[in-house]
This record gives C-alpha cells, structure tokens and sequence, in this order.
C-alpha cells in the first residue's frame, strides 16, 4: 500500500477502528491519486485495519482510475445499482463485524448516513476529518512542488490582468483574457470562480464579475488561483488604474501594512490566532477594524479552504511545511476594496511567500 | 412572501412541520433569489408555518443578499460566531416548540445534523428533498425564458468550438477560445467545466480536457454549459476533424438515431423509463449495448443534475414545464466516443428542443 494508505490503516489499527470510509473527492484523490467529480453519484475509497484498501466508483470511470494508479479492488456500479449494498457485501466478505466506522461527517449527507447506518446497524461512527486534515495539512515535498507550479501560474494570471486592464474594458473582458492564457498554457481548471472586481464592486468582499466598465480612479481587484495536478493556488492583488483618491491609498497602505507584519509573524510555534492578530490589530489601529469582516486566511493544497484556518481564535501551532493563504482586506462601501493575498509556506524559522507578484501599489496608465 | 416561500410555508401546514431549514444553495436561490457559494460557511433559510422567514449567511454576505432582494431576517455571522446558536436563539423567540423539523438530507452532512439535533433535541428531522424537488421539477415560464438564454449561449459555445478545431491544435487551446467568446458576451459560469475530447479521450465519458493534439480523423466531443442568471444549460455535440472511418461513422449514426427516436418518446404522460428504453435499446440491438453505461438523461434548471432523472427504472410520469436533457452515448475504448445531447422542455403534446445546434455529422474541413 502507499504510504498514506499505510498511514491511515495505522490509525485505525491504534484506535481501534474496523473500517474507515472517505467520500470527500479531495480525500479519494489524497489516498489513491484518483481526481474524479462524481457529482451527485457516489466515490469513495474504504480501507481496513490490514489487507487491502477499495475504491468505489460510477462503473463508466473504472477504467481511469486504473490508469490513475489505483491497483486494489474496484467497485464499479451502474445508474441503477445500489454501490451501498455493494460495499456491504464486500465488507461482510472481509470481516466478521465493523464495530467502528469512521466517515468524513463534513462531507457525508444524511441520507447517505442513514443508509450506511441500517446496513452497517450494530456500528458506531466516528469523524475521520480530523486525521485526514492533520495528515494533509503538512506538505510533502512533492506537494510543495506541485503548489509552486500553481502559484507560478497565479502570479502569471495576475500579470496578464495587469497588462490587459484599460479604461472602457469589462471585469469579464479581463477575466477572460487571463484564463485564455492560462488555457493556453495547459491550465484546464481554476481553484475557484475568477474575481475581477473594479470599483465598487471591489468594496463586496466576495463580489461575482460583470459587465461593469473600468474607469479611471478605480481600484481593481483580481482574486484567483490556478489547479495543478489536483493542487490550488490563490492569490489576491488590488491594482490602481491611473491615480486614486488619497483614502483609497491609505486603505491600500494599511492592508499592505498589516499583510507584511502577519507574514513576519509567520513561524512554527507560533499560534495562528496571533498571525491573525498581528494583522487585524494594525487594521483595528488605523480605525478599519469593522471593514475587515472575515478570517486572515486558510491553509490550501487539494482544496482551496482547508486547514490550518488564521482566525482571531485558532490556537493551534504553525509547523513547517503549512502552506496557507495571508490576505486581509479592507472594504468600506462607496469607497475602496482592497484585498492583498499571498501564499505561504511554513519553512524552519518563518514563511517562504510562493507567489512572487509585486504588492508595492501597481498604477495601471 | 413569494409564490415559493408560500408553496413551502402552505406544505409544512399540511404536513404539519413546524420549521423548515434548507441549507443547499440552490435551494436557498429557488427561494430567496440571493445566488450565492458559501464554501464551507453555512448558507440557509428557514421557513415557518406562519410568519417570516430568516436567512442566514456570513455577515459580509448580507449586502449582497438584501441587493438580491430579500426582505425579511437576516442573520449574518463572523467567522467566530456561530450561527447554530444564533438560529436556534431565534426559533426560540418566535414558536415554542419544534418538532418536526425538515431538512435537506442529500445536502446536510451528518457534521450539522449532529449539531443541529443536539440543539433542537426533542424534534424529529424529516427530507425536505422531494417537496423541493417537486416544486422544482417544472419549470415557470420565467424559468423557461432563462434556461432558453442558457440554450442558445450553449449552441454559440458550439459553433465557436467547431470554428477553432483544426489539425495540430490542443483540446485545451480550443475550450480557451471556446470560453473567451463566451465571456465577452457576458457570461461568468459554465454550468461544469467544459470538455473538449479529441480521439480516444472522447472514449471517456467524463474525461479531462489536456493538451491532446487533434489530428485527421479524429471524432471530436463538446460536452458544455452556460449559467444565465442561475440557470444551466447543458450540449453535447460530437464532429468529425476530417474524414473518418465506417466504425466511427457507424457508431454516430447509432447514438443519433437512438437520440432522436428517445426525443420522439418524449411526451406527457410516459415514464422516464420508457424515454430512457427507447434509446437503450436501439443502441443494444446494434450491438453496442454495453458501452452506453450511464442513463439517458437528467433534469436541469438551477442546478446541472436534477429531477426527472431518466434511467431505465424511473416510472416518473413526464409533466409539461420539465426540462431535461436527452444524451445517449456509445464510448468503445480504442475507436470512438460519441455523445449526442440536447436540453428539452416538454410541452403539451412532446417536446420542444432547447439547444438547436445541427445534429446530423459535421465533417469539419
């Protein structure tokens, strides 16, 4: 078996697991290399305590995760099979009894776990999120190889909306030149919907792009990030199209501000609530406090939001080899939007920042 | 309160449920209009016999949601604060007591259902899914005027693909141009990432667009859809690069015709099953039964995959005012893939086709 596979039939073996069952698309591609979105149909990949491991798959996608690697069983099922009796008759072959299931609670549904709970009736569930995310929320190294790509092609993503932002141009227009490039490069999916927000919309912390036209004085912000290999990006720059307003550069100063001193702060033993705060309290300080209204960031790696989470609570220790996102931002309706975001990676005495494009304010003539 | 808000309000009267609590964001949209992704934040409306209902979002949300035009509650939350209590606190205030309580079980993960019923301990929770579903199901005509929108920007998407296939060009170079042309004509989100299979990657039906290099005589599949104001459309449409062979022209002919004798069943009245049928088993009689493994066809509107579901056992009645799509497929690994799919509403009598783009084999030069 792999060693994440091994890893995990490890835990189980210590906490006296019988059988753990991932469902997540992001946990199946974690321990068997197969990247699917199965949609509404099931995907799911169970292993036990020793012997080996299962995948559970719609019958037309079999073929790819051979070829993805996965050399164990496969359960394949078609539109009309049930793949849960299935997996019980499987399990039932395996072993004698499964006392203790462990399941993915955040991302199996109630009906599934309802299901699960009549076949398997005389089992107890247990999460299996937390191992997973302490297992995925360190980076090897050829998951750190596989995000500086994509951080290369974010920092890429924001040069080309810089060259191609103008007075009279759509969000939309920019927006599809930069993925038209990536496209051209051999990206074939983004981390997450592509933000180009100018002007006001920019103040709307999570703001869908349109057909509103660039103009003078505007703030434009680009939120993206690139998939490589089944590992995101995410990067935020906000950029100056001609000369702006003096309130609109000091918001930018103090995001910078803050952004720069939370990235100092970055180092392992450090706690992420004090990240945070290192942040929030500058943005406090300068009186913006209230317009900075969500956490400071999110770890990132096979999902764009995953562990460990920067808020002004979590106490929980950076380690080397953490990759997360520092980005806080400033939104004050009716007059800027600005939000800075980098990625990071936890190394042995502080932070190596992956994405390289220039934070100093960039004014776009 | 809308029609909708009503409908859900009059059903739990009926059913005697005390509250209703739906947490999918497309359900959320169907209800209250506010479009939104939350991530891993909750995003729900709850609805109650009598009286208003309440929304809950992440608090940089709730601009956004009254722009969308909700009027009622709104409980917004900080990244720290959890809504669970805030929600609870407010069905305290306005009933009793709740005890029965409906939820979207295929949406909800067994995290929140955990949570949700250790807060209201004393009720029971019940599927919301099939009364939403229902509701869903068929169309209004302003729904319909939509997903026409959807339709048309599809068959664009199309005949932009057909113009930029050519020998020596990539899969992904082509899904650029395909996506950039789009964007300018104001389209922000595809309905899924679209697919652009060229030769034996079209033997997969749920393959990933790369750098495949399309060459004469390959058959090449567009599997795509456009969002217009929350409403997806969905085409597949196959082309030859070139000529090909007997096989590969044997193959079209059979998903073709098995297409069209499947949109000719269509009507209100018969079961998905038989629609389903229709097509199956023309593509089984020529001998090719075994490589069309999924179903016929699937409703769509707000989202890409909902009911009617047409499978070879569903005896759901077709009702005029659904939307759904018709896409049978033959995938023979090493000779062809080929899908044809079209988006139908039906109406009084059959059908009407949504996506219009020709269907008989287009040999592109």
């Amino acid at each position: 078996m792999t060693s994440k596979l091994n890893t995990i039939a490890e835990w189980l073996k210590q906490e006296q697991i019988d059988f753990c069952f991932l469902t997540n698309p992001d946990s199946v591609f974690y321990v068997s290399g197969f990247l699917s979105d199965p949609h509404e149909r099931l995907l799911g990949v169970g292993i036990f305590q020793s012997g080996d491991p299962f995948l559970v798959c719609p019958s037309m996608e079999k073929e790819d995760a051979k070829k993805a690697g996965w050399g164990y069983d496969i359960i394949g099922y078609t539109d009309i099979e049930n793949p849960w009796t299935l997996i019980h008759k499987l399990c039932n072959d395996r072993t004698k009894s499964l006392e203790k299931i462990a399941i993915e609670k955040e991302h199996m549904n109630v009906e599934r776990y309802e299901l699960i709970g009549s076949l398997f009736s005389q089992a107890t569930f247990l999460p299996a999120e937390e191992k997973l995310r302490k297992l995925r929320m360190v980076k090897s190294e050829s998951e750190i190889a596989t995000i500086r790509e994509a951080c290369a092609l974010a920092d890429y993503a924001v040069e080309v909306g810089c060259s191609e932002i103008a007075e009279g141009k759509t969000e939309l227009e920019v927006l599809a030149a930069i993925e038209y490039e990536l496209k051209k490069k051999g990206v074939s999916e983004m981390s997450f919907s592509t933000m180009v927000l100018t002007g006001q919309n920019g103040a709307s912390p999570h703001g869908n792009p349109g057909l509103t036209i660039m103009k003078k004085g505007d703030l434009v912000l680009f939120d993206l990030g690139v998939v490589v290999d089944g590992y995101c990006s995410d990067i935020t720059r906000t950029v100056a199209l001609g000369d702006i307003s003096e309130k609109q550069k000091e918001i930018y100063d103090t995001v910078l501000k803050a952004q720069a001193a939370a990235i100092e702060a970055s180092k392992p033993g450090v706690t992420c609530q004090s990240v945070d705060l290192t942040a929030r309290n500058i943005i406090s300080a300068a009186g913006y406090g209230e317009y900075f209204p969500h956490r400071l960031g999110h770890g990132l790696g096979i999902s764009v939001h995953e562990y460990p989470s920067l808020t002004e609570t979590n106490t929980l220790l950076l380690e080397e080899g953490m990759v997360f996102t520092i980005e806080p931002g400033i939104y004050v309706p009716g007059v800027a939007g600005v939000r800075i975001e980098d990625d990071v990676l936890v190394t042995s005495n502080g932070v190596e920042i992956l994405t390289k494009f220039p934070k100093e304010l960039q004014i776009i003539r």
